[in-house]
């Protein structure tokens, strides 16, 4: 009996996804500042599902549902004629529960539709970064964390979200590029204190300048929205 | 009296060099298994000079000057027709006094060519770490460490020695990016044996494949080769 462990692999930007392949892999799209924590604190808040698209029109296009939300943020603010953004303080509320949300993302949105050949997409952040192992320890497939980055540039925070990963899984899967073995590390390093060690980080400081220094808070803080958010159609739902 | 402390960024692949701007900055090319550290050793054993070209073709066109080496890598291995490859060990010696070397590889000339935008192009690998830090101090302008990879894929060890000279000119240069960041911290904790931490990258393991352990051991030492290598119109030339 030979036990072959599953891959797992780190892509540090959507500009470096042509070096991966994700042909029969789980791909776990990360933006942890913010859209996929605001996905998972929705979802968390028994929002039924959300309904990831690629532009402004699109999303404005689905107000023919008048139960829908249309939430969207670009350059890390509101776009004009919208209510809801991208910072998960919205979402952290009942108002939530049981709708379904439209939403469209700089970052987090592109990278997700751009990992659509891989066989299942999940939903990383630091908010639910122990169910989503868990998650992955059952499936048992190979892994691809995709971070999302910013603008192509690479990012502290979904790098290290990615590494965290790594960190809980490193004994049953094979880490199989550079990116992943040295983002494990740089979690070990953070671990113990996952808001301080982002001080230095680049959109640390733009976020802060923009006034969302909760959001930083509730973002960088770790398993308080313990989903396992997937891509099932054209939505994103809960499967835990 | 205002002390604008220069910027220092790291990045990571030639795919992601769209996400920086190379204009008014000195670029180090990184491409430490082997091109840049076959540069440093030949310049350091007293080549007159290195002319560094993209294709096969070009390389050999060369032949037409007697006197000079032409040298190819493509795919970690020797192409048909070539004495002299990218392993250092075939540098380290005295016949290559005064000679002028033109050399082709997979990564790192690619590098070098896709940098021609920056100010200065300078050549980094762990052999002249000191030197190409203290280098960068006297000329006290904006750096962009430009990591080779492989095929664009991020490798630890360009990343790592990027990250070293990010660790030796912080307190007198700005960090300006999260790869900065990140690969100064991954240096610290690679520093005290930077050949040990390396056993785990990608490009260890195929190398070693190759029979190429002498290289890993002569490329993953720091300051063994203390030249500048600078590139001047289309020869990189030793400047210390």
């Amino acid at each position: 009996l030979i036990l072959i462990k599953p891959t797992i692999e780190v892509c540090l930007s959507p500009a470096l996804l042509h070096t991966y392949n994700l042909q029969n892999k789980i791909a776990v799209v990360i933006d942890v500042l913010r859209a996929t924590s605001t996905i998972c604190t929705a979802l968390h808040n028994g929002a039924s599902k959300i309904i990831p698209v690629a532009s402004i029109d699109e999303c404005m296009a689905y107000s023919i549902h008048s139960d829908y939300l249309l939430a969207a943020e670009r350059d890390a603010k509101l776009p004009d004629g919208f209510v809801y953004g991208n910072s998960p303080k919205q979402y952290n509320t009942d108002k939530i529960k049981n709708k379904t949300i439209v939403l469209t993302t700089t970052n987090g949105t592109k990278m997700l539709h751009l990992c659509l050949g891989a066989e299942q997409i999940v939903i990383g952040s630091f908010g639910n970064m122990d169910a989503l192992a868990n998650y992955l320890l059952q499936q048992n497939k190979p892994v691809i964390m995709a971070c999302s980055a910013w603008k192509d540039k690479v990012n502290m925070e979904d790098s290290i979200m990615a590494g965290g990963i790594v960190h809980r899984l490193k004994n049953n899967f094979t880490m199989a590029c550079d990116s992943a073995r040295m983002m494990e590390q740089q979690y070990a390093i953070a671990k113990n204190n996952i808001y301080e060690a982002h001080r230095i980080a680049n959109h640390f400081g733009r976020l802060l300048d923009l006034g969302a220094a909760d959001d930083l808070k509730f973002c960088l803080t770790e398993n308080n929205t313990p989903v396992v958010p997937v891509l099932q159609g054209d939505s994103i739902v809960n499967v835990v």
